[in-house]
């Protein structure tokens, strides 16, 4: 007998039929011996609409005030998750963020869980009942109700599975798991078995949203093991772990992120301090500041290449501009028709050739890369965005037949 | 500086702009220099589109399950009204049930308040702040949210605005106070300055849906005084209190009731226990007998006529059928074709001719009368369902020029 988190999205309980499938997965792994705990969104489009009854009201809602009002989404989808579960004959009880023990911190809209009470939770278990529990949300130290901001849901599923030491956590989407490719851009594309925290990690922040980051980490640290599967077709999916089998893949994703843009400036002065000028202004505008390029330029001077996300481009330029004086005056430039493509894969560590065998792919499309940065289990290369599909299918090609 | 609470139906915060509305009217009570406590119901429809959605998982959806469910509802109007105060420079805060210190019994769908802890709200209140507390919810013991049922918030201004020691609980409503018949039907009809809490309990009862009876009855209890008033019109409303000061009105209203059928049994053993066995079968079946008259029949027998809700005569003609042999096997007969019809005053107790007075502008009307009840401020009679409007006009033209 075991204990699984099972969690949900909101598509997966967007109306009735996906809620009885949902409650008729749970059914399944609960007649199977197993103890399970849900974790569910709101359902479908709930959380827009409640945004949208905010937006009527005021432009800037007080963030405790909106964490109120999204809490009650998560409310709703538990209560009839519950109902549809005794309505086929399986005893379960829902329990909000709070009642479930999710304390956080302060900050609305974005809290962090500080610890988590599982008392109410196991009690509820050890009356061999099926225990639904809202996702993305919290109670502060004020007895304020908090959410933990996008992709919560996720993050609450690993921390209760953390917290009652399940054997597994499974996270239900709509992609049947991790693959190596995005199937919609790349036919030849598979599905991972396996696939370490770290390479999920870089996946994730690549643009291959199929679990929120936080959760990921949350995993690691904690030594969750995840799975990716999907509440539509019931298939074993992609289990996420600290390591994996050695597979035969020497990498286990490419990925495309188009929301990339490269700023430049020139003759920056060559002397100590000056980077940090530059990226202490992004950094306190919350701009993620991604491969960092450093050239010499002319008499005493450097060139500063980077990347920030396509949607901070404007106000990077603009930030920048208003105190180029004090890193020379030299001329900001912004390019945005560019694309990132990266390799991830933990067994590159052991396989230096993966490098060269990217490049070589890349150079028989004839594609020019403009910037690389590599870290200890990806490999990235900013290129043309026309360019981006083609280069991403010739990669995969060249590592994963 | 007073503290005042006030209560705001479903409809009064439907949409955008009643919340706005319901907005400037606690700003306007709260710069006349008052603390304000405000309660509200879920918006316009969200509790039947709520209930629609358990209706679509099940037909018999656990009382635990629903009032998770419901309680989302208030969730979401209490946090767009703190929104709306402080978009209009009111600071505010919203309050679940339960973090307003609301603790019921364990009957969920229609708990009753057990205790209010109010050290919340005072401390909000004691940071100047307007505190917006969702009506209608509770938690009961084992940490579970419950519902108190229908008019529920009433009854939660009530018990607030007692605990708090307010000076006064103001209801707001769609009308403008209590009116001495249905202002649509007889224009005539005039608004109540003052009424006091038993002709309010009596009219409620009477189908003059104003208030809900166990918010009336709370007040009484607590002595809190209680205004009836429009969210729409601002004019005073009508007080509900102890005792009013003679008004010169014998008689506060007159009702009608359409909800009435009168059910016959003949030939009822006149023996002890005879009026207990029938009635017993009814109380075991929550049905309300209201007005009962026994009369002689033959040889040692009587026969036995009373009033039900009409809603209910199909299930009690089935249930006394089922057990007639008890009672003497006589015919059972029902009347649907019958109206109730009342004029309450606490005046009247010192007044003995209003019988009189009432009997004469029925007779006027050629109106004949079926069966009569009387308590110490009411008086009601049965007559033809197609007789009522017009009794109820001539009545109030005979008490109230």
């Amino acid at each position: 007998m075991a204990l699984i988190v099972q969690k949900f999205g909101g598509t997966s309980v967007k109306d009735r039929n996906r809620i009885f499938n949902v409650a008729r997965i749970v059914a399944n792994t609960r007649n199977a011996g197993n103890d399970v705990v849900v974790v569910v969104s709101a359902q479908g489009d709930t959380t827009d609409d409640l945004i949208a009854k905010a937006a009527e009201i005021t432009s800037d809602p007080s963030h405790r005030e909106m964490d109120m009002l999204l809490a009650a989404g998560e409310e709703i989808s538990i209560a009839l998750l519950a109902m549809a579960l005794q309505e086929i004959g399986v005893s379960a009880v829902s329990l909000t963020g709070w009642q479930a023990g999710f304390v956080t911190d302060r900050s609305y809209s974005k809290a962090r869980i500080k610890r988590l009470d599982t008392e109410r939770v196991e009690s509820e278990l050890a009356r061999n009942r099926v225990v639904v529990v809202a996702g993305f949300q919290g109670l502060n130290r004020s007895d304020d109700i908090t959410t933990l901001g996008r992709g919560g849901s996720d993050t609450s599923a690993v921390a209760l599975a953390a917290a009652l030491h399940a054997d597994r956590c499974q996270i239900y989407t709509d992609v049947e798991g991790v693959f190596t490719a995005d199937p919609r851009k790349i036919p030849k594309a598979t599905k991972l078995k396996e696939i370490t925290f770290d390479e999920m990690l870089e996946l994730a922040s690549l643009g291959a949203q199929v679990l929120n980051n936080r959760s990921v980490e949350l995993a690691k640290k904690y030594g969750v093991e995840l799975e990716v599967l999907s509440s539509i077709n019931p298939i074993p999916g992609t289990i996420v772990k600290e390591e994996t089998k050695v597979s035969g893949l020497l990498i286990t994703g490419v990925a495309k992120d188009d929301n990339v843009a490269v700023v430049s400036i020139k003759g920056v002065p060559d002397v100590p301090g000056m980077s940090f000028k530059v990226f202490s202004l992004l950094a306190q505008r919350n701009i993620n500041v991604d491969i960092i390029l450093q050239s010499s330029g002319t008499e005493g001077t450097k060139d500063l290449v980077f990347t920030v996300p396509l949607t901070d481009a404007e106000s990077t330029v603009s930030v920048l501009e208003d105190h180029k004086s004090r890193f020379g005056d030299g001329e900001i430039s912004v390019d945005k028709t560019c694309a990132k493509v990266s390799v991830v894969g933990a067994g590159m560590q052991s396989h230096p050739g993966v490098a060269s065998t990217m490049f070589e792919a890349l150079s028989g499309q004839n594609i020019n890369i403009r910037m690389i940065s590599t870290s200890e289990i990806k490999i990235s290369v900013i290129i043309d965005k026309n360019d981006a599909d083609r280069a991403v299918s010739a990669i995969h090609d060249a590592f994963i037949q």
